[in-house]
C-alpha cells in the first residue's frame, strides 16, 4: 500500500468526527460521508460539525464531503465505517458501488442486528471482503478527548500486518499513539461486549452499590470477556491489553458512557422504555446484550456469563433489576 | 480453630475502625487496641472513632479496648494488624508478650521500612511466626462504604485454608462477602503496589492527561503488576481477580485516595515535600515505591517496570514529572 491511497469516514457522530480530525493531520485530503445535506452544509460554512465535537475546526479544503455513499465509495481505497451497528444495514444497502477490493474499515462497536454479526463478519460474508482486508480500529478512546488533545492509544487490527500498518500511520500523531494486532474478531467482541458492562455498572450505581462494588464488578467483567471472546475465537492474547481491558475501564468507569446512563436510569427505576425514550436513543450495548445472550445460546457447552445473563434478564425478560443484582452478586468473588 | 477464638484489632485508622465494625457484626467481644488515650476515651464515653468514620457507632459493651500493646496481645488469639507500614516497627518494639503462637493477620498495605519486608514475611523472619499462622486481608476495600453498609467483597489469604475459612467467616455479613486463597505473598505486593500505580494516577491527572490515558495506563500497571509478582513468587493465580486487579481499580479510580492524591499534587507542580507537608501525611505508596524499585535492583534479571520506574525517578530522583512521563508513555501500549 501507498502513501497516495484515499481515506473516507462514513458517519458523523462523535467518533466519526474524531476519526475525520486524526486523519486530517497526516493526508492533504480526507473524505467524509455523511448523511444529514443539513451537517454538510453547516460544516462548509461553520468549519465545524453542528453536532458533535463541535469544538473542532476543520480546514475545509482539506475535506472532500459528500451526502451520496456511492460516490465516496467509490473515491476511497480505505473505507472507514463509523455508524452505530443498528443503522449500518440500511446504509450499506445503498450502495451498489463494488467495494469488493477495497479495505474495510470497522470503527462501529457492536453487531449488526439485521444479521448478527460482528461488522468485520458482515462485511466478509455479505459483501464478499477477504478477511485479510479488514481492519477493527479498538479504543480505549472517549472522542472528546480526541477533540481536546489529550494522549490517547488505539489498536488497529487487521489479518494483513502491512494494511494494519498503514492505517495505523494515518491515525498516529502526537496525542494518538497506534499499535497493531492480528485479533479482529477479539477486538469487536471487546468493544461490543463493553457496552453490556457498562450497562450493568450503571445498573448497580443506579441501584446504590459504591465503588467497592463496581471494582468487583469490572474484575469479574474482564474475566467474562476472556471466556467469552475465547469460546467466539481461540487465539493467544492478553487480555489486560489496552483494547480489552482499556476500553472495558474507559467505557465501565465513565459517568458520560450513554450504556451507563442508560443502564443508572434502569437502576434508579425507569422501565426500559422510558429510559431509551428519555435518552432519545438507543443505547449500542442494550442490541449488544442481546446478541451476546443469543451466541451462547447457540453454543452446546455455554460459557458462564453471570453478568451479561443479568443485564439481559433486566432488558429482555423484565426482571427486576434489584432482585436481578441481589443473585448477581453471589456470582461473582 | 473453634467459634470462641478471641480476635483484636491493633490500630485506630478508617480501616482499622471498619474492620472491628465488621467483627461486632459477629463476635460477643472484639479486642481493639490504639495508641491514642483520647481516642479509646472518647470511643467510650462518645461511642465512635472521633478521627475516622466517626458516623459508625459501636456498643462500647462490646468493645475491649486498650492503650496497651502487651495486654490485648496477650489477650487475643487472632491479631489483626491495621497499623500505616511505617509506624510497624515501633509499634511492634513495644511487645514482650510471645505472639509465636498466635495467628497474625495483616491489614497493613506495605512493606515495613526497616526490615524492607512484607508485614507477612516480617512476623515470619522476626518473631518465630510460622507462615501457616499468617492471614492476609485484602480488599478491594474502601473503608468508608463498609462505613455505609455498601456490598463490598475481600479476600483472605493463609497457607492454611482451614484458618484462612475461619477468619473469613467472622468478617463476612449481609454487606461483606468474603473469599479465600493461599497466595499469602501476592495479596500482600498487589496491595502495595497499587499505591503506587495510585500515585501514578494521581501524577498522570494532575499533568492533564484524560481518561483515555487513565485506562491504558491502569491497562499496563495490572500487566506490570503481574510481571512483579510472578517474579517474587512464582505461582498460578489470576492477577485479574479481585484481590489484585479489584484493588487496583478502586485504588486507581479513587479521587479519596490519599496515594492518588499526592500524586496529583507533584503532578500540579507541588514538590515531594511540600505535597506531604500540605497532606500532613506520607501516602504508603511513597514507601512503597522505594521498596518495589530496591527488591527490583537486587534481582539479577530485572523485570521491565516502566511505572513504577517513572514514579521513582519522580519521587526519589527529583526529577521532573512531566518530562519523565513524556517518556513513560512511549513505553506502555
Amino acid at each position: 500500500m501507498s502513501q497516495s491511497l484515499k481515506y473516507a469516514v462514513f458517519g458523523a457522530g462523535s467518533w466519526a468526527t474524531a476519526i475525520v480530525k486524526m486523519l486530517c493531520e497526516n493526508l492533504d485530503e480526507v473524505g467524509w460521508y455523511m448523511r444529514s445535506v443539513y451537517t454538510k452544509e453547516h460544516l462548509l460554512r461553520e468549519k465545524h460539525n453542528p453536532n458533535y465535537l463541535s469544538s473542532v475546526e476543520f480546514k475545509t479544503e482539506q475535506l472532500k464531503l459528500s451526502n451520496d455513499i456511492n460516490e465516496m465509495a467509490a473515491y476511497a481505497d480505505v473505507l472507514i465505517f463509523v455508524i452505530p451497528s443498528a443503522f449500518m444495514h440500511s446504509e450499506l444497502e445503498k450502495l451498489t458501488v463494488d467495494i469488493s477490493k477495497k479495505t474495510i474499515v470497522s470503527a462501529v462497536k457492536g453487531i449488526i442486528p439485521e444479521s448478527g454479526l460482528l461488522v468485520g463478519e458482515h462485511f466478509h460474508d455479505i459483501y464478499n471482503i477477504p478477511f485479510e482486508n479488514i481492519a477493527v480500529i479498538a479504543g480505549p478512546c472517549h472522542a472528546e478527548e480526541v477533540a481536546l488533545e489529550r494522549l490517547s492509544y488505539l489498536t488497529i487490527s487487521c489479518a494483513d500486518a502491512k494494511k494494519a500498518q498503514e492505517i495505523a500511520s494515518k491515525l498516529s500523531n502526537s496525542y494518538i499513539k497506534t499499535k497493531i494486532s492480528d485479533d479482529i474478531i477479539g477486538t469487536e467482541y471487546a468493544a461490543m461486549l463493553k457496552n453490556i458492562y457498562a450497562i450493568a455498572a450503571g445498573i448497580a450505581h443506579g441501584l446504590g452499590y459504591g465503588d467497592n462494588f463496581q471494582s468487583v464488578l469490572m474484575s469479574n467483567a474482564i474475566r467474562e470477556m476472556k471466556r467469552f471472546i475465547k469460546k467466539m475465537h481461540k487465539m493467544k492474547r492478553n487480555i489486560n491489553n489496552s483494547a480489552y481491558l482499556g476500553d472495558l475501564l474507559v467505557t465501565g468507569y465513565s459517568t458520560f458512557s450513554r450504556n451507563r446512563m442508560f443502564g443508572n436510569m434502569i437502576g434508579k427505576g425507569y422501565t426500559v422504555k422510558s429510559a431509551m425514550m428519555e435518552m432519545n436513543m438507543v443505547a449500542e450495548g442494550y442490541y449488544a446484550t442481546k446478541s451476546a445472550h443469543l451466541l451462547n445460546e447457540k453454543n452446546n457447552k455455554k460459557t458462564r456469563l453471570p453478568i451479561i445473563n443479568a443485564v439481559y434478564a433486566v432488558l429482555y425478560e423484565g426482571k427486576d433489576p434489584k432482585k436481578v443484582f441481589a443473585k448477581l452478586v453471589d456470582q461473582l468473588d
